[in-house]
């Protein structure tokens, strides 16, 4: 079984990856956009009948930092 | 109005960041994860009306280097 998890930085903290992107969109002439926000996303190939909450487990222990980072978990 | 781009790296291109990330999750004891791939999700805030092949060439100039990655957008 395939799942994707998405690891996004919290509202409100800063995310200067995401900030310059943004600039250089703005230099290349793409002022339509007005903000942009950088994430992973993880692609995890495992064992069938993996739970959701096994996965939460990774996610909490390992493939997010939750004082700044939210994630997502989605089952393919 | 939102757009998510998904950036992966092609099938065969080597993805150690993936590998180190699959290698750590065996450590910490989740052995069904038999396989990683890492890639960078970014979450663009536009104007209102901005046309998918717009960002279609976002992703060509700046946010994919399409010799070893795949780019996918959803419109939220």
């Amino acid at each position: 079984m395939k799942a994707r998890v998405h690891v996004m930085l919290k509202d409100g903290v800063l995310d200067p990856q995401g900030e310059a992107v943004r600039h250089a969109l703005g230099s290349l002439g793409f002022d339509e956009a007005r903000g942009v926000r950088q994430g992973k996303v993880i692609e995890l190939d495992l064992e069938d009948g993996t739970s959701e909450a096994r996965i939460g487990e990774m996610c909490e222990k390992l493939l997010a930092n939750t004082v700044i980072e939210s994630y997502r978990i989605e089952i393919l």
